[in-house]
Order: structure tokens, then sequence, then C-alpha cells
């Protein structure tokens, strides 16, 4: 994809200073751009990047005075962020999501139905009975089971596997190698010591606007259903066990797993690593810090938590500074031991 | 699918009370079922929710008194526990699991065998020289290596690898994406500080009735096996690294990792994201609570670990709460020092 | 594969003590070694396996005495380990890595050039204007998207997914499962609390000499490259973020996370289960222990660090010694209050 300044101008509606034949390949951020590539400058505190970078061109406001000889050409454009930003989602859509159409050889299982402007790509799969909505991306090897209902604008990666009766809303994003839906870690004990494995029939429901990132995966209920609400968003290779429920739009970072039952509420935000233990509650506004484990409910909202196990982060923080001199503490107590005229010492 | 109340009461060798057309399509629990379902009761605890259930039938025993108006159709069986677990085999068995046949396009390598009752989805391989036993189910995308050997009544699913010169016992389930026999992470380092592959040539073996979660990974042996041994079930996104052994009946939660040749015995728990350090041994019936990590080998039976490195349950629980206070603490040692006679403080 | 004792010999250039037609079909170490495997002895320790294995055949120098009965064939050679070590290669080579051609189905997009003496097993997808070099072998349901490049003698296993615009070097290797280059966790927070994702438009880069374990994900970069350096060993289930850079001859172990930005040294050691937070830099030569998280920048070369959050190893060792006793350090601060003349303890 090659554009001319001038081709660029005319689409965010700006005005060219400079060459408006030269040619622009990528975006860039104005302090690592080199040739070939467009930038922005919305910050006064980048300007100084103005006069050094190798861009080829800069989006700037209309006011943006020029204090140095500027070497790339400049588009002119009342809100450059904004106008930055329309090109991210256009080339976003050109090189990476802008698939249509079937590639062969691919499978679709006996009455599914799958609406207008889709992508199936070579080597997916759908099963049985399957209601895929419009302009919907079923990239390549990925996997979808029976009876899953997929909303419009949705896409599936390449590889992902959505397990039976799984039910996904709208404008969700399932990443390469996300597992949704397969059957949760359940298992009763027998007298013997062994287990036998307890039969997983329930499902899992992605509500709009959910992303589940790569690799990642989401056991199903065992009845009923796990549940990702909507607009939450899921990082790589986070775990959701067997009836999950994650509220609207929290945020689980990556490597999080939360234990069978969890239920986590809305806006919270988990940082990467965090565990989780089984039927622990937690209310909306939560924000766990990352490596933390919950292992109990917590009741009030928009606590800050931290430490495995987890309590009050400025708490947390102020116990860390003392485990670090932990030795020089004992040796005080030592001390004072020593210098104690109490006869009756421990 | 869908069944009258009636059918399901001759499949179960019950006796209906009420409208025995009403049909059901689901199974759930009696206090979240909703209309068209089946639930039953075996607790006396549950039966308040007898009275003010959604579901459209419940199977209760014979002796169940009614105390209020139920709007649901009831099926009385002598044991309504068994019962529902056996429909639930039943529900799973023929919506999740109950694939038989080839679907195209597929690949079988020269030389593979498999025996009779078998699933091979769409777009599944299966290399050269394999030896796959009866009713092996082979969901689509599923790779599995050359010389890869299967025993009766296994389930490989969706997307699962299984490298070459694997050996999988009886009624073992891999689970969607799961990656087993890969070469181990295995360097030697070199004078110049960088690292060369130490050639892995040994396999994993799974004995009977092994479960491996979504998205785990085995590594195959440097030389010889990574051995999980009868019964094992392994949770979603856990490592096993090259030459680790795993004992009889022993589970482990989603994302452990064991490093390289760690040996975990028999009937041992190691809850979520444990991380065993490698050439550890640990002993049979351990319990490693969440986040731990075990730095050494033990040797008594029966150990209750937990903590980051892992000690004995309740002294770390005990130091946990002293931790908590730390800052505390101090101020009460900054105090005795201040009060202290000794005129030689540290 | 089967060799006899002789034509092992004549392989390695080595002289045959025994029977020189016995027949060795498998490679292990000697003290686990059994019937039809072939073993090597280099290190005197291990001497007395010599008179107890039950290998076929055990590789030794010309100088090795023997001091009792040996049932095993001999075959004697200069450096009886660089000898096994070669093959070892070899039969990596032959059962592992040494397939070439083409298997159908397979999908090759328009434009994409594959160099001479590759492989792209059945169910492997390359996209459009791809650049794949010499002897590259690309394994069944390898998913490989739109303008890919790679270099020559790269592996990638089954079911890797490499996304749009990676750029991969010479002998590199993608182990199974794991998603390379897929849109990082980015998110603009919005007024009422939800998110919308941040256009990623940015790549992946993998230098020569670079492994990647089996499950792992690696980002792209929301602009410009999420990079790893020259040799850098990446193990399984490992979470590479948005505009990650890991230096040369890095090792990170299993299921350790970079969050966003985070900028790792050279000859770095990582352990498993360790957490990096987001735009942390960390020199060269830098070591961290299993499950530390490391929260915020270093600036000396060669730290040994430990504990969540990170701090100096042996500092963390000492505290980590008075934490476990914890409650008897707060029972002799308690006794000393109790027996101290200050009339205003706290």
């Amino acid at each position: 994809m090659k554009f001319t300044v001038g081709q660029i101008a005319q689409v965010v509606g700006g005005a060219v200073e400079g060459d408006a034949e030269a040619t622009v390949s990528s975006l860039a951020k104005i302090e690592e751009a080199g040739p070939g590539a467009l930038a922005f400058l919305a910050n006064a505190k980048y300007e100084p990047f103005l006069y050094t970078t190798r861009a080829t061109a800069v989006i700037v406001s209309p006011e943006q005075p020029l204090r140095q000889a500027v070497a790339a050409s400049l588009i002119r454009v009342a809100d450059p962020y904004s106008a930055f930003s329309k090109l991210l989602e256009f080339y976003a859509q050109a090189t990476r999501v802008g698939k249509r159409g079937v590639e062969q050889p691919s499978y679709l299982g006996e009455g599914s139905t799958i609406g207008a402007g889709h992508y199936r790509g070579a080597f997916s799969y759908v099963g049985e009975g399957c209601v895929i909505g419009e302009n919907v991306l079923i990239f390549p090897h990925a996997f979808i089971g029976d009876r899953v209902r997929i909303g419009d604008n949705s896409i599936i990666h390449a590889g992902a596997k959505i397990y039976a009766d799984t039910i996904i809303g709208q404008r969700c994003v399932v990443k390469a190698g996300a597992v949704v839906g397969t059957d949760g870690f359940g298992f009763a004990p027998q007298p013997d010591g062994s287990y036998k494995a307890i039969p997983q029939i329930g499902n899992v429901v992605l509500e709009d606007d959910v992303s589940i990132g790569a690799n990642a995966t989401v056991d199903c209920a065992t009845m009923g259903s796990t549940v990702v609400r909507q607009g939450a968003k899921i990082d790589n290779l986070v775990q959701l066990a067997h009836n999950v429920e994650v509220g609207r739009h929290t945020v689980i970072a990556a490597q999080t797993g939360l234990a069978g039952s969890a239920k986590i509420g809305a806006f919270c935000v988990l940082a990467g690593q965090v565990g989780v233990s089984g039927h622990v509650t937690m209310p909306n506004k939560t924000t766990v810090t990352a490596q933390s484990g919950v292992g109990k409910s917590f009741k009030q909202e928009g606590l800050f938590l931290q430490g495995s196990t987890a309590f009050d982060f400025k708490q947390n923080q102020r116990a860390q500074v003392v485990f670090r001199r932990l030795p020089e503490l004992e040796q005080r107590v030592a001390a004072l031991e020593k210098s104690s005229p109490a006869p009756d010492k421990p």
C-alpha cells in the first residue's frame, strides 16, 4: 500500500505543505519514524522531533509554528490525533482484517447459516446448526462446533476453537489459538483416590464487544453458562474456569487465572498473573495488582488489592518495605533481648 | 434434542406426576433452571426451590413430600442424583462427544491404522505409522505425528497437537489446543554466551485415564520419556517440561508449571499457578496451595505446602498474618529501643 | 530405524568390540537404556553403569578400561560425547524434522514464494505475498499470514500462527501452537468506563536463531516492532506483549510474562513464571529467579533478583528465612514490651 502525501491529505481533509508527490507506505510515531512513514504531532512536548524526524510526512495542526527547518512534508488538519487514528483504523482494515469471501477447502456443516460480508479462511471449520451473523471473519484453522451462535461483525482468529453451544455477541474478537467452551476441570473423587470426570454440559456466553486473548482458555459451565459480560477484555493466556462470571467492561491482563465459579464484578482491573480462588466474589471496580492471589470474597466496591494472598495495596506496600529489612529487625530484637533487664526472657 | 417428560421417565425408570407431555431440552440446577429444563432434587436443603423453580420437570425421590403447590412436572425415581447423572452423561454423549465417521478433507498417513467406531474430523491430520485403537475421537485440526499410539476410547480434541512417538493410553482426553511431545527447552550454553539446541529425541507417555487440559504443553523427554501416570488430571495451560513424571491420580490445576525432570508422586494435588523447580522430587499425597513455588525436594508423604518458596501451610498462614502488621511490629521495636536502658544499642 | 552396531561404528568412525551384528533402534542414557538402545560413557562417574547397563551397545573411549564383564557391544571412538551428539542430531533429523515436500491439501496464497528443500504439511496455510527461504519446514495446520518473511532453515511447527507482516530470521524455531504477531492488548478507556480497541498495526521481528515455545504468545507492536533479538530462547506459554524487546541470547523460561514495552537486555535469564511490568528496562546479564515480579527498571548489569516485587537475591533469601519465624519474632517483641520499664509504651 503506497499513497502520495496529496492523497492522504485528501482523505483526512488537510492541506499539504511541501512535497505532495512524496509517497508513504506506513504509519509510525514521530520519534521512531523512518523514510516512507507518516507520523503526527499533537502534543507540544514532541515538537522537537518535528525538526529531526526521518518521517516522509507529518500531520500537524493548522496553528503549529515552525521554529526550525522541517524536512518532512506537512499535512495541516484541525485535529491531527483524530486524523491519524482514522488512518490507523483504515490501515488495520486494509492489512489485517479486510478479508472477505471463502477460501477452499473450508468446511460448513449441515444446517449452518452465515450472513453477508463474511470471510471463511481455508481450513476453517463450522459445525452443524450454527447461526453466524453478518460481516463475521473466520480465519484459517478456526474451529466452530455445533449449534454455535455468533453475532454481527465478530472476528474469530486463526486456530481459535469455539466449542458446541457457545453464544458469541456482536463485535467480539476471539484471538488466535483461544479455546472457548471446552469441558471444565470437573472430577468427582472416588473411594480409591482416583477421579471420575463429571459430564460438562453447560456452555459459554460472550456478550457484545468482548475480546478474548490469544491462547486463552474459557471453560464451559458444568450446567448453565460461563459468562463474560459486555465489553470485558481478556488478555492472552488467561484461564477462565467453569461457571466463572466476568462483569461488564472488566479488564483481565495476561496469564491471570480465575478458578471455578469465581464472580468478578464490572469495571474491575486484574493485572497480569493474578489468581482468583474458586467461588470468590469480587465487587465492582476492584483493582488487583500483578501476581496477586485473591483467596476470599470482598464486599466493598473500589478496593485496590495486592499480595498473595491479597489485601489492601497500601498496607501491603508498607509491609513489603519492612520485609526487605527483616534480618535487621530480627537483629534489633536480639540486641534488645540482650540488654533487657527482664530475667524471664522467652 | 427434545424429549417429553414421559420419555425421560421411561429412560430413568420413574413415574410421572403432572404433565407427561411437556417437553424438556436441557438439564439445569433446580435453582437456575428455566422453562424447558429438567432439574433434580436430592438434597433436602434445596427443597424450597422445588416450589419456586421455573424448570419444566424435576426428578425427585418417591418419598419427597410436597408442602406447597409445584408447577413443574415431577418424575419420581429411587435415586434422583444417579438418574440425573445418567442423563448428564447421555446428554454430553449426544451433544459433545457422540461424533462418528470421517469428515473430508482429512489426512491419514501411510501405514497408519485406526480401529472401529472412530471419528476423524475435517482437517485432522494423522501421520505415518500410527496405531490408533477403537472408538477414538479425533476432532478437526488435531495433529497426530508419526508413529503415535493411542488406546481405545480416547479423545483428541480440536487443534490438539500430538508429536511423533507419543504413546497415549485408553480413555485419555487431550483437550483443544494442547501440545503433547514437542521439543523440550534444552540448550547448551556456548563459550560466547549463546545457546545451542540439544536434540530432543525422547517422547511422552500418557498412561490410561489421563486428562490433559486445553492449551497445556507437555514436552518430550531429552531421552527416555516424560510420563503422566494413570488417572492423573492436568488442567488448562499447565506446563510439564522434559522428563517430568506425574504420579497416579495426581491433580494439577490450571497454569501450574513443572520444570525439567521434576517428579511428582501419586495422589498429589497441585493448585493453580504453582511452580515446581527442576529435578525436585515430591512424595505421594503432597498438597500445594495456589501460587506456591516448590524449590526443593520433600521426603515425607502427606505434606501440605504453601508459599513461594513453599513450606508448611499452617506455619505459612501464621507468618502471613504477622506480615500484614510488619510496619506496626517495626514501630514497636523502635519504641522499645527508645526506652531501652542499654547504652550499646546497635 | 534399525542399524547394526557395525553400521553405527562406521558412521562415527569407531571400532567395534563384541557383536557387530546386534541391532539398535534408539538412543538412551546408559543408566536408563534397555535392549535395542545405544548409550555412551564419557564421564568416569558413570563407569559402574557400563557393567550393569541393559543397552545393546555403548560408545566408549579407546582408553576405557574394562574392570568387569560387559554384556553390551562396545564402539570405541576418540570423543564418545561428540560422537553420541552427532547421532542424536541425526536421529532427530530422521524422526522429527526430516520432512520434505508438500502434502495436500495445503494453501499457498497469491504472490508467495518459498525456497528449495521445504516442507509444507497438509492443512498448512501461507497467505499472500510471503517470502519464505530455503529448507523451511512448515508443519500441518501452521498459519502464516500475508506478507510474512521467513529466513532459511527455520521451522514453523504444527498449528503455530504467524500473523501478517511478521519477519522471522534464519534458523528460527516456532513451536506448536505459538501465536506470533496477533493484536496486542491495547484499549483506550472511554468516559463511560468502557474500552475501545486501539488499532495495532505494528509487527513482530524474530532475529536469527530465535526459538519460541509451544503455545507462547508474542503480540505485534502498536506501531513499530516487537523484537526478539538474535539467539534468544523463549519457552512454552510465555507472553511477550506489544512493543516488548528481548535482547540477544536471553533465555526466558516457561509461563513468564512481559508486559507492554518492557525491554530486556542481552544474556539475561528469566526463570519460570516471572512477571515484568510494562515499560520496565532490564540491563544485560540480569538473572531473575522463578515467580519473581520485576516492577521497576534496574540500571546495573549482572544483577540477581528475587521476589515479588523483586530485589537482590541474597537479601531476599535472608528475609525469607526470617519470614518463616515471624510469629516467634512477634512473640519476642511482646515479651520485651512486657518486661520493658518504659511507662510510655505505644
